[in-house]
């Protein structure tokens, strides 16, 4: 069973506000659910239609109706369970190794999907301008596959961090170097831009390294390439002379 | 004004059967619409909220009313326009240069995220399983942001297209040889497999190269990678020489 409360306040986490006030965000489907207890998140209670997960205790799990599932549900077809987990305190962030900088990145699906390519690259930090969509975000969750467990997220003022940082900056922009015959070292920051804009004029002044994935097809009219596909291509060319 | 008729056949045109039957399909948003405006594909008729494509004789063209847009539309928030578009005869298919095939790819999204990394990488040609979602589904006409105007698009079977080709066939497996140290020609056909299954066992059996993406991060838990975002890094290792 789940109380009208219950239902009211795993609902209002899909509002940031709410995530913030309660110090809670929900991940739905039995597979992100499992990576999250098997890392550090704490969880707050799991709801699932299932006599599964026997690892959770009776106190912290409910059996939980299909059609319940479906009004704490943000997806349009629920999954089987869904769980509600405290949020952790941000961690110490990074200051070596290969980070990746977000520069107001909108869409929870592209953040997710980074977010995986990190996770598969090795990329153990990721730091996001203030503006870039809430790690919390049900979709941005369900879109990690759990990579969110394996990679550090931190929200900060981008402009300041690349100011104060002694790793060298890199920055794709249009006019940039190409990418595949740029020196790419092994440490560094890699920002990337906002989907409509690109990387903001105030951060791009800040950035020495400018890169660029050249294009092949027809210049007058091919779109640009999607974020997300973007950085996969990047951090793919910043590792490979690493495998 | 658009009609009861009008509105029936057009939100019957985002299932593919009804597609087949009138030969037809639809865009939304201006961008979408004045790229396929601007190539060969012939329009059946445009509806507009707003008196913009001047080009478009009035005969193609209705002023549609926002109310009226919602009803037509595939999308949650409607744009400002829709057009429905003749299916083109299917072109002859390439036998030369870098062609994508997909074997059963069934998201969307992924499939036009797909088209449009082709059309930045100069990929002309793309050869789709017959259960391979349809590109003309209104949802990868969006996702392809233009770009099915430039690429060429066949369904057919895959085995038998592997068997007569006589390209070199690639093809990406957890288990393949580490793409950044193989020695990848300019011409031959990549095949990408469905996003939960991979590359089907039948069309397995037929790739003589087999490639794989190096994964840095944790080996036990990482994610696989999206096949678009995966179909973006093999693009770009194929290319990177010739840039």
């Amino acid at each position: 069973m789940v109380s009208k409360n219950q239902i009211k306040l795993i609902t209002s986490l899909q509002q940031k506000k709410y995530r913030i006030t309660h110090q809670l965000f929900f991940a739905e489907g039995v597979k992100v659910i499992q990576e999250l207890l098997d890392s550090n998140f704490e969880l707050e209670h799991l709801y699932t239609t299932q006599y599964d997960f026997e690892e959770v205790s009776g106190a912290k799990k409910s059996l939980i109706h299909e059609n319940d599932l479906k009004k704490i549900s943000a997806l349009t077809t629920p999954n089987s369970c869904l769980a509600v987990f405290k949020i952790p305190q941000e961690r110490e962030i990074a200051t070596s190794g290969l980070i990746i900088a977000l520069d107001d990145i909108r869409d929870p699906g592209n953040l997710g999907t980074i977010l995986r390519l990190c996770d598969w690259f090795g990329v153990e930090q990721v730091v996001c301008s203030r503006e870039t969509v809430d790690i919390y975000n049900p979709k941005v969750v369900q879109a990690t596959m759990g990579s969110i467990t394996r990679v550090n997220v931190a929200y900060l003022d981008l402009c300041d961090y690349i100011t104060q940082t002694d790793l060298s900056v890199f920055g794709t922009f249009m006019d940039g170097e190409n990418i595949y015959k740029s020196n790419l070292p092994q440490e560094g920051i890699i920002v990337m831009g906002n989907e409509a804009n690109g990387i903001s004029e105030a951060v791009g002044e800040l950035i020495k390294k400018r890169i660029a994935i050249p294009r092949f097809g027809d210049l007058q009219k091919t779109e640009s390439l999607n974020v997300a596909t973007a950085t996969g291509i990047v951090l793919s060319e910043f590792k490979r002379n690493f495998a």
